[in-house]
């Protein structure tokens, strides 16, 4: 076993293997594996297992295992560390590294200041081509992802990029300045990671170069990184949803999973508290009618539904861009319409199943308006919602939904008994 | 606006202003934009708003629309057509090229083989570095994430891969096959795109080559085509927990988006009736204590809250392929400890307001134990759900969220009132 995990399979693999074990039988492996090996792992591991191997690593463990990682997957791992940890492993690198990874860790994470690696190869505009094949010729290796030559003064100003695609079909006698391209897409260290992503899938980059306010190279981000945060954005989305980190561990034990389970739970209950309070209204008519408690669930569950399609059709259109002020209202509008429409079909069939049930037309027209007026409103909400929390800058995904349901609950029911009340009694 | 149409903005932004653009000023767009950009601007339109526009150009204008299209891109935009029209366009064109458009077509749009593009640039291993150089020197341009050039035998036989990195550094007077490398990632024609996007992202790809069964070289795959699929996948799971499709337009007419919505409706439907009618045995009881009907909904949400966090985490461990028959036991183990702790904890939290509220200790006896039994039986079965749908090959994305909410409605609500129907009458 030890040998198949050190020799027969890619870290990357290694990091999915252990990703894919509970945590007795993961010990286990970790202890098999070769330290040499344990960073180039560890850069694959997801954050939440990441932290718990690097937690019991010593500085000098963490400086032979990461030998030899890129300097943006080193800043990524040291990211992960108390900041006297960081200090003490920066101390033991070599000037230039240091100076390397301390740049970008000076950005958050979550920018391409955070996301660029300094791997760059830069050359000047006034040399010919034949100059730059010699020059390339003299590395041992070039940088993944190299697609590239960034073009710069001596100052560290980008002044263009040299695709070595052209590279290899141009005359080699030319100038460099001749042949580079100078309208090109460069990335400031300060963008985010998200609006990074949407760079690269438009213009299909597969590396792009980070600069300073003042135009100076940085370093470069490569597609392969812009990749793992579309995944992780992707992720983020689903998760949040169920009020859930992405970074979470799939075989995180029973007792931490559950503290950070509850307080989803608790948010919740606070919501579920509202609803049950509106409903608390209108205890004496469900007393009269118990019909109306055994048809209740329908009119919100409806509601719910119906909000939270349109609530995933908005964050949808706004991640992508699509949503915008000017166009609000011509959604909200649709949105209005399909309401209706859709509570008006729904209503006739649900008031016709409530009468033939119970043998009360009345109780069929009640529900049927309470499903119209439910049905309505919740496309409205899930319109708004997620406008209103973008402007307010939460993140819809991860609030928009309990939002929702709570007004559609609260309007379905205060509608359905509220109409009940007064129709009834 | 015309003038900026055309030349101010590339055809990638052009397609994003018409998908952020409501049906009428759409048309008006379209109609400005020079019928020569129309291919360029249609392969970035999503597939709602792509079959809008195609279904009224007819076969001649397809055929201008589309020259200078990637094969792969072309294929994408024919694929929509009904077949006959796919006929018509396939018989004017060239015979190299629609022989090469064919092959992609001849593979469903999913697979490797419809997201290849023939475009290769191949080579012989028997010859020189140098006589390499001089052959794509002779080239006007390279296709786009040409990173490798594939190594091929006189058969078209796939056996070798030369980075363009390698060779900008090699020796230009050693052959092709002492450089090139002969373990590398080649795609089956037929596996699933999904499978190919984990490929790429876990070996960082730019490009890897298409075979078919006997190892025939028929194209490669670049990772601009792959971070399409990751991003559409990504959509797929979210706009499917919602009934939706990830292809809807965001500014879909109101009629046909109720259309598209009312079906999810409907199965929501007979989800929330079956609840409707777990409840109805109750109704005796709940005419005697309506504050039953007051809590119901605080222990139905609450085990759909818990319920979903666990479906949520399963899904995506499932995705990720954490998840398999050898761990799943434990996972249920861990979800069934997670279930009770969190059910004892809201348990006691929701029995205590209930108590205080309908000064009865009883009815916070009765519901501190059903929130116990439903929380438990949510994480169970948001455990076991995802698992058996993934066995009968149906997505659990889009039809786990009904059935786990439907099961943890009837289990609370049948525990809630079944309790209270034994303990108080
Ligand atoms: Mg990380
Ligand atoms: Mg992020
Ligand atoms: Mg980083
Ligand atoms: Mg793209
Ligand atoms: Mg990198
Ligand atoms: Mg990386
Ligand atoms: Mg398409
Ligand atoms: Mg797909
Ligand atoms: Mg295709
Ligand atoms: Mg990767
Ligand atoms: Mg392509
Ligand atoms: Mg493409
Ligand atoms: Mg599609």
């Amino acid at each position: 076993a030890r040998r198949m995990l050190n020799r027969g399979l890619a870290p990357v693999d290694v990091a999915h293997l252990l990703e894919s074990t509970p945590p007795k039988e993961r010990e286990i492996l970790w202890g098999l594996l070769d330290p040499e090996l344990h960073g180039d792992v560890l850069q694959y591991l997801n954050d939440d297992v990441q932290i718990e191997f690097l937690n019991r690593m010593d500085a000098e463990q963490l400086l032979t295992a990461t030998e030899g990682l890129d300097v943006d997957d080193l800043a990524d791992l040291l990211q992960q560390l108390p900041n006297t940890v960081i200090q003490e492993v920066l101390q033991s690198m070599e000037a230039q590294e240091r100076q390397r990874v301390e740049e970008v860790l000076s950005y958050p994470e979550d920018t391409a200041g955070g996301l660029m690696n300094p791997d760059a190869i830069t050359i000047r505009p006034d040399i010919t081509l034949d100059v730059v094949m010699r020059y390339l010729r003299r590395h041992e290796r070039l940088p993944d992802a190299t697609d590239t030559l960034l073009v710069v003064t001596r100052r560290d100003e980008l002044i263009g990029i040299l695709p070595i695609n052209r590279l290899l079909v141009s005359d080699v006698s030319v100038l460099v300045r001749e042949v580079m391209e100078t309208d090109f897409h460069s990335i400031q260290a300060t963008a985010s990671d998200s609006d990074v992503a949407t760079l690269f899938q438009k213009h299909d980059l597969i590396s792009a170069p980070v600069v300073s306010v003042d135009g100076l190279l940085l370093g470069r981000i490569t597609i392969d990184d812009v990749v793992d945060v579309i995944r992780e954005d992707a992720e983020h989305q689903v998760m949040s949803m169920a009020g859930l980190d992405e970074d979470e561990d799939t075989f995180a034990p029973a007792l931490r999973t559950s503290r950070r389970r509850a307080v989803w739970l608790g948010i919740n209950l606070v919501a579920a508290t509202i609803v049950s309070i509106a409903i608390g209204f209108f205890e004496d008519t469900i007393q009269q009618i118990a019909a109306l408690a055994v048809l209740m669930p329908i009119v919100s569950s409806m509601g719910g539904i119906a909000g939270s399609q349109t609530l995933t059709v908005l964050i949808r259109g706004i991640a992508l861009g699509h949503v915008s002020g000017a166009n609000v209202r011509w959604l909200l509008v649709r949105e209005l319409l399909v309401g209706m429409t859709n509570g008006l079909i729904w209503a006739v069939v649900v008031g016709a199943m409530s009468v033939i049930r119970f043998d009360d037309i009345r109780l069929g027209e009640i529900i049927a308006m309470a499903m119209v007026i439910n049905l309505t409103v919740a496309t409205l909400a899930g319109t708004l919602i997620p406008v209103l929390l973008k402007k307010l800058k939460i993140d819809p995904a991860l609030s928009g939904g309990v939002l929702l349901t709570t007004i559609t609950d609260v309007v379905g029911f205060v509608a359905f008994l509220g109409l009940a009340t007064a129709l009834y009694l």
